[in-house]
């Protein structure tokens, strides 16, 4: 027996073929400029220990996480490379453990911006670096979210002092609506961090590199590729071009074994709350995942899922173990107690999951649960958790 | 800096002392009838490990999880105690591992009782043990989802051999409706449990305890108790009881730290999409949790925060790793870098996040993210992950 949570009801394979695959179209596609990875909320879900050798293998060697505890993770996987830290540093303690780790925080705001400052020139004393630590920062173009407001861009024009000594690595930006291509947003964006490079860079002496696309931001085209791109979904097989059929390759399936299959007649109903009513005589396949596995709960009466070809659609609700399907269409030799259903798969995408959930696929990644079985295959052997 | 990959931008606090008064009040409000507690899910997302420890310190016996896996966890926690599972067992191997563990398999259809009946002979031969293993028997009386359906308690009633020999321990069944007092169908399962106990108990002889309450089910009097009950979801802070006050403690506090504040004005919008557009001179603060966290992307645009007693709401989407609130309300020495934001507190409750998440309390629970800072508080000493 498996010495792990996961369980054998259900079972992850992440095709790290298909992510190497992925990471080079994108690479081409925004050559000549550099393509990093977003790796964040543990690679979206998928297991950053086995996702950064793979993009390490493909030629990735920029990583973009959210947090610096997801950062010395990282970093203890790869002694070299570059992690940005796209929450930054809030604390004297923070800015220190980016140092103690080469970490390079991306500054959202003055206060973030001024805590660095101290710090590095410290350091600077301290230990008589000829440059203090890189960092990056991030402006705010149209988010309200993170990164540098107007006023605050206003603040370092009045003072340039406030960066000019720093190494500033980079600067970024993030877009709003790449993934509608037609929305003015996009091009307003791209107006708007142009015009702050240039002045920026009129104002300030520094030699940063510019970054503005996620993974829809790719396919906005060279306008927006700037010196290197920031692609996280359309790594993990999310579409990045929602309005047109997908380009990348499918990382993830995900599979459940049949528990029971019951008999079913017009008088009964399925699920909590008697919410489905069978509308004819049919069967009910019960299998081991709910929305205690990131199946959401949302889904209910919406999504599918496949035997082979055949589409059994989800009835009555989803529930925290459990979800219910109608097996009716399916020859019993294909549809027994131990079958196998594919939850995500070939007939089903995570996309399309998503979709049927009211959500996007980067949701149901990052949900995806803790008790899945999950093997990582292609680069090198099988590996299992 | 913590060696887990927590956060120290968000903590989720766990009162283990609510736990052991809610196990309290339930066991109360079951007298004389026994209390059992579900831990499925890693209980509930609250950390097994943590509250099965509590649960006995109560006088809990019983424990029901969903997975052969998740109960060899618990098994691991306690030498003693009866753990029974949910999902019973498909395979030999599945059996075997169950009598390894000393693991009481709660059987729902014939297969799965045919493949026990076989273990148990078997191992009673091999060992020469005077009684097989405990099993109990689940009758399904109108979920359709797990549990021996009609046609195979015929089979029963027409081969009483295929029980006959085995040590069932207990019989349950699981309510569809039972947090909805007054939807009769509870009335009719309870009207159909007790049927099938009286013509089991006629036909066959054993001396099983009989189970149907979860949660609600304790709520809707002593006529559902029988011998023991199953609650859950009211042991971690969730209503049994959504049409009134809520009698149990909350378990839960879930606290974030401000990243960031913006000004904003009526040209701005906030967040992917632009959905959210600035109505009138205010401010924005960014906190780092998401739907990576388990907070979920359908609350974008209904749900709230609190900082202190000033209500915050979630404006714009809802994104992996960050949300966005309006603190234009609140007092600036209240609401700046480093403020403490509730997301789950004393002013609302995970009932209050899911229902404006369109979900119930139990997703908001199973789907708290791993990324959170952990503190366990109460019984003995505060114990942190």
């Amino acid at each position: 027996m498996p010495q792990s949570q996961g369980t054998s009801n259900a079972n992850l394979l992440i095709d790290l073929k298909s992510i190497e695959a992925n990471w080079s179209i994108l690479k081409e596609l925004n050559a000549p400029s550099s393509t990093a990875a977003v790796v964040k909320s543990d690679a979206y879900g998928l297991g950053v220990n086995k996702i950064i050798p793979t993009l390490i293998s493909a030629g990735c060697k920029t990583f973009f996480v959210a947090t610096i505890e997801e950062a010395i993770v990282v970093r203890r996987l790869i002694a070299e490379n570059k992690i940005l830290v796209l929450f930054g540093i809030n604390t004297f303690e923070e800015a220190s453990t980016c140092i103690e780790y080469n970490l390079t925080p991306v500054l959202n705001h003055l206060g973030q911006l001024e805590i660095w400052k101290k710090i590095v020139s410290k350091d600077d004393k301290g230990i008589g670096r000829p440059t203090p630590k890189e960092a990056w920062l991030h402006l705010d173009t149209g988010m309200t979210r993170l990164g540098f407001p107007n006023e605050e861009l206003e603040a370092i024009k009045t003072n340039p002092e406030l960066i000019n000594n720093l190494n500033i690595g980079g600067v970024m930006s993030h877009l709003v609506c790449s993934e509608n291509v037609n929305n003015p947003i996009n091009a307003a964006q791209l107006s708007r961090f142009t015009k702050i490079k240039l002045w920026l860079e009129s104002y300030i002496k520094f030699n940063a590199m510019w970054s503005l696309a996620n993974s829809s931001g790719v396919f906005l085209g060279p306008a927006y590729h700037f010196d290197i791109t920031r692609p996280g979904a359309a790594l993990y097989g999310i579409n990045p071009q929602p309005e047109k059929k997908s380009i990348m390759n499918e990382v993830v399936r995900l599979q459940a074994k049949i528990l029971q299959v019951q008999r079913v007649d017009t008088n009964q109903t399925v699920g909590y709350g008697a919410t489905y009513k069978v509308k004819k005589p049919g069967r009910i396949a019960t299998i081991g995942v709910g929305y205690a596995d990131g199946y959401m709960r949302a889904g209910s009466g919406f999504a599918q899922a496949y035997i082979g070809d055949f589409r059994i659609p989800v009835v009555g609700r989803i529930s925290m173990d459990l979800i219910t399907l109608d097996i009716s269409a399916v020859p019993e030799r294909y549809s027994h107690v131990g079958s196998i259903v594919d939850l995500i798969g070939p007939n089903y995408s995570v996309d399309s999951l998503a979709k049927d959930s009211g959500t996007i696929g980067y949701e149901i990644l990052t949900s995806l649960g803790k008790r899945y079985n999950r093997t990582w295959e292609g680069i090198g052997n099988t590996v299992k958790n």
